[in-house]
């Protein structure tokens, strides 16, 4: 193959292809080689299976390289047209599914591939999820502290240090009800912790950031300000530390982690279990 | 084994566990099998991979049957340890790897495994994630019709629909900017597609929903009340959905999706590029 032009990769299902994109991508992510994908879901009949087999063959053509295709289709009819694509197939989840068989002792009965789908089985935990979202809208940025018995974390931080983002992850995700509430700068002079919030010692959970990081993040929402001053920063960032550790609140700089790290680090250090959607 | 039980399983990593548990949930939901999950992330090091298993192998002597294991773990030692445990492991990353080696002509060369990990290669696309969320947040159900340039998508439908939630996947997952507007009650009486949206017809798309299935969602807010009534919902989504044909807004019944669903057909329906994180 050609090493100095980037690999032409395709995540196919007959659902959404977010399982597909999510391992495709983890698996070549151990490789040192370039890649430029194209994601096709809803691939659930003969003919849009069809055009995806042309498109594979159309690309493979013009590149003079088979594209990777990773893919995971039950119906047999639409899966074996994708198999007969020019491109180099992989079924991400048939897989592991031939060991399972022989473990279980049971055939497989794929119904309609929906990984990520609602089904009579699933809705009540869907609607957990979704009032999850609510919860944490309702309960964003010290919107309410009322409810708070409902919580089943409440992180505290400063401004921009990723609260949001990890309850929206920690409910969207997890069915987890997320509340958060900020330490703002008109705190700093004498940083206490609310007393509508004592009662909750338990389910608190700080994050916090370097202040460099915070500045740099500060300064894009309002440049040359206080709010995003080095100095400013550092300041906050110092008395909500100091306040996390007089309370013996658990906490995690987030600095270097994506809210997906964040969310599930969360979990694991405060013992809360997954809902799996 | 004992058809009557449920099987144990284990979703390992040393990341955040969620591709693992999302393969593994996958696979077994082809399968007519109960099942008890417990997912364990950041199995980073050897006195971590000992505890783990410990719990596999108690777990496999108390129940006497082996639990389930889907793993992915980069570090040899550490994964070494899982693979001597009782239960029967997949390593779900692992058979995926060997054929891509032959295929790309290239070994493998994993480094820390963060596939939901900030790196200096996607610290701009995450950053992009977060200013996606962010734009949502903002530009939630009509708050502000302002900025809609900025906007990959604008949705739009009656109240509960499942506008937000969409919205807020849309950036989480993808990174894409989506703002929301609301029909409201008041709006019924001459329904018209409002001033501001006109100039983004072809952004505009359309969420609609079962009237039945809406009042029920509405009853969980409000009992009872004129907003929940099946009436008030039948009239609500029967004018905006006229309004969608008339304009010529691209719509979908949201009633049988999940918001990944929803979310990823918008996107394919709209021909927009998923941003892969």
């Amino acid at each position: 193959m050609n090493m100095t032009t980037e690999r032409s990769v395709f995540y196919i299902s007959d659902g959404t292809a977010i399982t597909a994109e999510v391992l495709g991508h983890a698996v070549l992510s151990q490789f040192p080689v370039g890649t430029n994908s194209v994601t096709l879901p809803f691939v659930e009949n003969v003919q849009r299976a069809q055009a995806v087999k042309a498109q594979i063959n159309a690309l493979c053509q013009k590149s003079g390289v088979r594209p990777l295709v990773f893919f995971s289709i039950v119906t047999p009819e639409v899966r074996e047209i994708i198999l007969q694509s020019d491109g180099f197939c992989q079924d991400i989840v048939q897989a592991l599914v031939a060991p399972l068989q022989q473990e279980l002792g049971v055939a497989p009965a794929p119904e309609a591939h929906r990984t990520h789908g609602l089904t009579a089985n699933n809705l009540g935990k869907y609607d957990a999820r979704i009032a999850a979202i609510d919860y944490a809208l309702a309960h964003d940025d010290g919107i309410s502290l009322r409810g708070m018995d409902d919580a089943q974390v409440i992180l505290l931080g400063v401004s921009r240090c990723g609260k949001t983002p990890t309850s929206l992850y920690l409910a969207m995700q997890f069915g987890v009800r997320a509340a958060n509430y900020p330490f703002i700068a008109d705190d700093m002079d004498n940083l206490k912790l609310p007393t509508a919030l004592r009662p909750y010692q338990h389910k608190l959970f700080g994050l916090t950031i370097d202040p460099e990081r915070l500045a740099a993040i500060r300064q894009e929402r309002a440049e040359n300000s206080r709010y995003a001053s080095l100095r400013q920063c550092r300041l906050e960032v110092g008395e909500v530390e100091a306040l996390f550790r007089t309370h013996q609140i658990r906490y995690l700089n987030s600095t270097n982690y994506s809210v997906e790290e964040i969310a599930t680090k969360i979990l694991d250090i405060m013992g809360l279990t997954r809902r799996m959607f």
